[in-house]
């Protein structure tokens, strides 16, 4: 693989971080991308730190091994826990999701902040981030804001990977039964996402921009911009799938990992696997990636 | 341990088992029970066969290491999936969730039913199984009941695990504001409710008896009675918790395993072990176990 052509590993717990993929394999064309998702051990999100970067370092030597010259850990998880640890255990440059989502976050409340205000909103909460406990609890995103001289406010929502896994993602499935099951289906996430979204605000009703901190989210994104403005707050929508991608192509560049042979030619090929239920895989994936999957290959990492 | 008195071992994906170690520690009294929750790897419901047959031996392994002389599979997905992989794989005896629940629940219809009605009803769906997707997948409790003479309709509740967790059991949550946000909270899992048994109620009308096929639920017994009544199908709830407790004190006296010098002296003593995040397992586990926990300690099962 590495003969041929540039090859990236992408890793997630599941599914979420082929969100990132999806925004990846236009910038990389003729490269070779190697998506794993940890799906025997999901989720990660309501473990503790130790599980998380024990999880993590073995789904990343995997994708080594497999030949990937860059890592990029699209599950903010294991990048809020576990970025430090991989880019000490690895030889390869480590991308993560939580310092790209964050530049994108912070431009888009520049955006939104006029300039006579500029010196007044650094001083507040600006941006809400929504993700899972663990990433909450380890308040990776508060010190990459920081770093960014902005506050953060972050909400941890653990029934909404659940809800995403479960497809009630409040949109009208295809496929099911388009009557009275999928509006109460609608009816229960639009009631969660006010819960959370609506605790949130009233800790920070000063925020200006909500950064979707877990790959899952973005498939709730029109679920929960309508509940942001029911509540009052159409703050803007921020993931960070988009804005990783283009910090892989930084990277890239910038450390001179060139792509050998097949560079910029044609597009970037994929090879999936999982380490549970392909055929989930196989059925949800394409959700995510916004094309088919094709063929998920079983591993098992000893778990 | 084994030279002291009897070593019973009991494991789950969880917390949840801990409802079935409640109603076993005053049938064993002056025996010794090792708990083991394989936190770092659930929920198993959402899994493949292979992988959950993968995770319950090496948990079983662990407590056979501990001393335990009789292994209780306390987690519906587990028995359901792996429960003749553990016969086959363990030296001891293995009592499972499945059949001790399905008994429980046929006596109930037996005791719903009216004489003249017997013939007829053997005839209908009968009990109404509330699961996870894996254990419905495994339609091990269909078997379970055909054994018995009757038929049961299955229904996959993958949310119920979920709302557990994180505490939204349909009841105020000591501690917690007791205003707006528990009452809103409340009506998520009731509305979730709704949803799961009215489709399966609309699928099978005739139930009537409803079988908690996880050890989660009991903690959502309330809110499945209330929402019952207000489907107008008063459905009487059975776990199998109770049911569980009485096969392992049949099966330590049919296979005359004595309870050694300490034998029916003074309280059961526990040990617990988990696999993941021990404080939340101090946190979350009274609730199952219906007193204290302790200490729990963390060990790596090599996930």
């Amino acid at each position: 693989m590495g003969a041929k052509g540039l090859t990236i590993g992408v890793f997630d717990s599941g599914f979420g971080g082929l969100t990132v993929l999806r925004e990846l394999l236009p910038l990389v064309a003729g490269s070779h991308c190697v998506y794993l998702g940890d799906t025997a051990r999901l989720p990660y999100g309501s473990k503790s730190r130790e599980t998380i970067v024990r999880y993590a370092l073995s789904s990343a030597r995997f994708l080594q091994q497999r030949g990937a010259q860059l890592l990029v850990v699209a599950c903010n998880t294991a990048a809020a826990l576990a970025l430090d640890d991989l880019r000490v255990a690895l030889p390869i440059p480590v991308v993560g999701v939580i310092e790209p989502g964050a530049e994108a976050a912070a431009a888009a409340c520049r955006e939104v902040g006029t300039v006579g205000e500029q010196a007044l909103l650094t001083l507040r909460n600006m941006v809400l981030v929504v993700a899972t406990q663990a990433t909450v609890g380890s308040h990776a995103y508060t010190r990459a804001f920081a770093k960014l001289g902005l506050r953060a406010t972050e909400k941890a929502c653990p029934l909404l990977v659940p809800l995403v896994e479960e497809g009630w993602i409040g949109e009208e499935a295809p496929g099911k039964d388009p009557s009275a099951g999928n509006a109460a289906r609608a009816s229960v996430t639009a009631q969660v996402l006010r819960i959370y979204l609506g605790e949130a605000l009233h800790d920070a009703p000063q925020s200006r921009a909500l950064l979707l901190g877990c790959t899952h989210y973005p498939l709730l994104r029109p679920a929960i911009e309508r509940t942001l403005a029911e509540l009052g707050h159409p703050l803007r929508v921020i993931d960070s799938a988009q804005a990783t991608a283009r910090a892989v192509e930084r990277v890239l560049s910038e450390q001179g990992i060139v792509r050998g042979g097949r560079a910029g030619v044609g597009e970037a090929t994929c090879e999936f696997f999982a380490t549970d239920s392909v055929r989930k895989f196989e059925r949800l994936g394409p959700r995510f990636l916004g094309r088919p999957v094709g063929q998920v290959q079983l591993i098992d990492l000893g778990g």
